[in-house]
């Protein structure tokens, strides 16, 4: 019969030595396929123990199928043994990705923003309210699109704000941009030609590349996307941020704008998504008014994002979509779940609706407006000023810097990092590196430390000079 | 010269009223293309306002590109009439959803979470903690695959509960497990074909669907997926939950499991996604081992959520990567940013790190225990139960009712509909109906409020029997 001492048992309890003992026995071959076990009172006899321990044992290994019982006769072993793979193989630790080693004293490529300017108190405030005041509705199932009353509050703001008039449900509310591009990818058709900006923003292209989809690059004029590149083309999608393109900074013109529109009206299959991530910020007059707003015929899917208004770390991004369109979404893709939490909606619409995001966007607008100033005026004590031209310093969290110099832009950002500074330029954003633009810096301000920033500054200028 | 009145200017500044007004006339057509306009000064002095509150509408209108100007010589209307489209097509108001419209006494069809079971009070310190604690790292970008705090502390959840040793650079932070099977498909290719349970949660179908991929229906034996129908198939992929597969209920036994490893490792493109969904809601004997802890070939992709063990409505859940499989998202997909908001990163990882994980699910194991047998204790009441079968009570938040009955399954869904509850039946989780198991019902019982079990399981027999 069966014998297994329990002394080396350890902290296991009873039950569970003794199904891994069997276990073991079984997957090692000492007890065979068809090999009959003793009965549990017989078995708790032998060794000893209650038959509730054996029998939970016997049945947690019929519930994961080692043994097998037969009624009125009693419990098997089952044949396991041919089937397990005797192949060992141990792959490899995950090699470590090649994070940046260098530590640097301030970077002028990151966009993210600061603890000290996120709104804590209220936001902790908010999230406390929330759980007090929306318990039963934090636990039921968002709609696919989110809850109605962020999306309620979202179209009040698009109308107070930037103009746009939309109903509740043409919002969809989702985990941040790039997982809204996926979706309209699946909505939009994988069939279909998808048009971004050349330069333009890396992480479109990989999320339509990442999709399988065909993505081609149409040259930006001083005005935006090139219309005639873009009639060349066979593109049925345009995706473009027409009021603060990154990383140029072009607005597109009015003008450019009823082009692109009657491009998009050419084909029923032709659409505009129109990439707003930024306009909060323009620092110089009013908010450029969304290519949304003019459109009468239904072509623009308009998308923004609570990253730069909040924070980037906080995911949650929204889309409007043409009427016909969010009809299409509601029919087809449904299904999803909403993937941002109840929590952080329930939260967000407190913000938002209780007049909080005006006032927070309005104060991140001056405190910005107050950090580009400081770094220009910084720029302007430099001896070197006179080998800088400041561009597009009127809108966003970011301006260029050209500089008169002979290095080439690898070199320049080397010796750029040589001084303990990172910064991008941008040529890197150029698809076709033929048309890029040279000796151009994106100096990005968001999330740059005040006290850091006369330092920071003389570094950068003493990397492209000295 | 430009003449406008600011007797209706309302609420506008003088600046927006201006720049408004030059706007509807450049529109209208009554300021023309190539015209020249009053100088700043001029037009201030005519119209009696200031020369900066001018200079700020012109600035305005040529950002959006009404205007344009020429150095020494003063500001023209830019040619935008010509390009602007005449379509007024104003489309319809989006149809509203077709929304249940009949509320329900109790909804045995529904398996989301109470309000009552949900650890506010420890969420919520937790929640204000991680403001306090983690401020910086807050707004500090996540990885693509989550923070690393966060992916520790389920690596080590994962060892403890479910025997599964991975390395954190594994696994993958996502909003939802639905957004993870998104990922999977790019990670794994678009010309792959992937093979789910007939019958199956038929999310997963949607999912693949709606990424164009082929998607074949494997039919489940009452060991699980059967391998030789499997085999019959050109499935690479096997997307299957087989430590608790739903609707069934069904364990894949031990000797099945090697089968499915075996199969896998017989083409290097082929892999096993396995759901573990509710594995931790096995409420007799241990939670059965996972088909990643027996894989030492790399096959399996492990993924869970903590839909059941939270809520659903947190949007949290993960996956674990074969090692090659890390490498290859961290070398291709790694420019997604992780779909979860930091804070909830933050106070997820001190959730279990805590130990109030742990805690919580042995608390809702319990509860969930409790809930089953009250509503089985119900049902034994019934005048018909020697009419009825109960199936696969043993694990998970529902098991099967088998009726003796001689409705259709639609007649018995409208027949319980009618006094009052909300059911669903095994045969709508059929994809291949031939195959239908008939005249069962799926009793979830995760959201159901203790206090009108009685009175819902008395309405459901009278809706079946009476």
């Amino acid at each position: 019969m069966l014998t297994y001492s329990f002394e080396h048992k350890g902290n296991e309890s009873l039950y569970e030595f003794l199904y891994n003992k069997i276990k073991e026995d079984i997957l090692s071959g000492i007890l065979k396929a068809g090999e009959k076990l003793p009965s549990k009172r017989a078995l708790a006899k032998h060794l000893n123990i209650s038959v509730i321990t054996v029998e939970n044992s016997y049945n947690q290994l019929m519930a994961e199928g080692y043994l097998y019982s037969v009624p009125k006769s009693g419990f098997y072993v089952s044949d396991i043994s041919s089937q397990k793979p005797l192949v060992t193989i141990r792959p490899e630790r995950v090699r470590s990705l090649p994070e940046t080693s260098q530590t640097f004293f301030e970077d002028f490529a990151n966009n993210s923003t600061l603890a000290d300017t996120f709104p804590f108190a209220t936001w902790n405030k908010l999230t406390r309210l929330t759980m007090a005041d929306y318990a039963n509705e934090l636990m039921q199932r968002s709609p696919s699109g989110g809850i109605l009353p962020l999306r309620e509050a979202i179209a009040d703001y698009l109308y107070q704000f930037r103009g746009i008039l939309v109903e509740p449900e043409q919002i969809l509310v989702g985990a941040g941009t790039e997982y809204l591009y996926n979706i309209l990818i699946q909505l939009l058709g994988r069939d279909k030609i998808y048009a971004v900006e050349d330069p333009g923003y890396q992480k479109i292209t990989h999320v339509y590349e990442a999709n399988d989809v065909s993505c081609v690059h149409v040259p930006m004029d001083k005005n935006g996307v090139n219309v005639a590149s873009l009639e060349k083309t066979e593109a049925d999608i345009l995706h473009i941020s027409p009021s603060h393109h990154f990383p140029t900074g072009i607005v597109t013109p009015i003008r450019r704008r009823y082009e692109l529109l009657q491009w998009a009206m050419q084909n029923s299959s032709r659409y505009i998504i129109e990439d707003d991530y930024d306009s909060e910020f323009r620092l110089t007059g009013k908010p450029i008014p969304t290519l949304q707003s003019i459109d009468s015929a239904g072509k623009v899917i308009y998308m923004n994002t609570f990253s730069k208004s909040l924070s980037s770390t906080i995911r949650i991004s929204y889309m409007v979509l043409p009427k016909a369109l969010a009809e299409t979404y509601h029919q087809t893709l449904n299904f999803y779940a909403c993937t941002v939490s109840n929590f952080d909606q329930y939260t967000l619409y407190q913000f938002i609706e209780k007049g909080y995001l005006e006032k927070h966007i309005n104060r991140m607008r001056n405190y910005y407006r107050m950090q580009r100033d400081t770094i220009l005026s910084c720029i302007k004590k430099q001896v070197h000023y006179n080998k800088v031209k400041i561009k597009e310093e009127h809108a966003g969290l970011h301006f260029l810097l050209e500089a008169d110099t002979k290095y080439s832009d690898e070199e320049l950002i080397k010796r750029i990092a040589d001084k303990g500074i990172r910064a991008s330029c941008l040529s890197e954003y150029f698809y076709d590196k033929k048309d890029a633009k040279k000796h151009t810096l994106i100096i990005n301000y968001s999330g740059m430390e005040p006290a850091k920033i006369e330092e920071a500054v003389d570094r950068l200028f003493r990397g492209i000079f000295a």
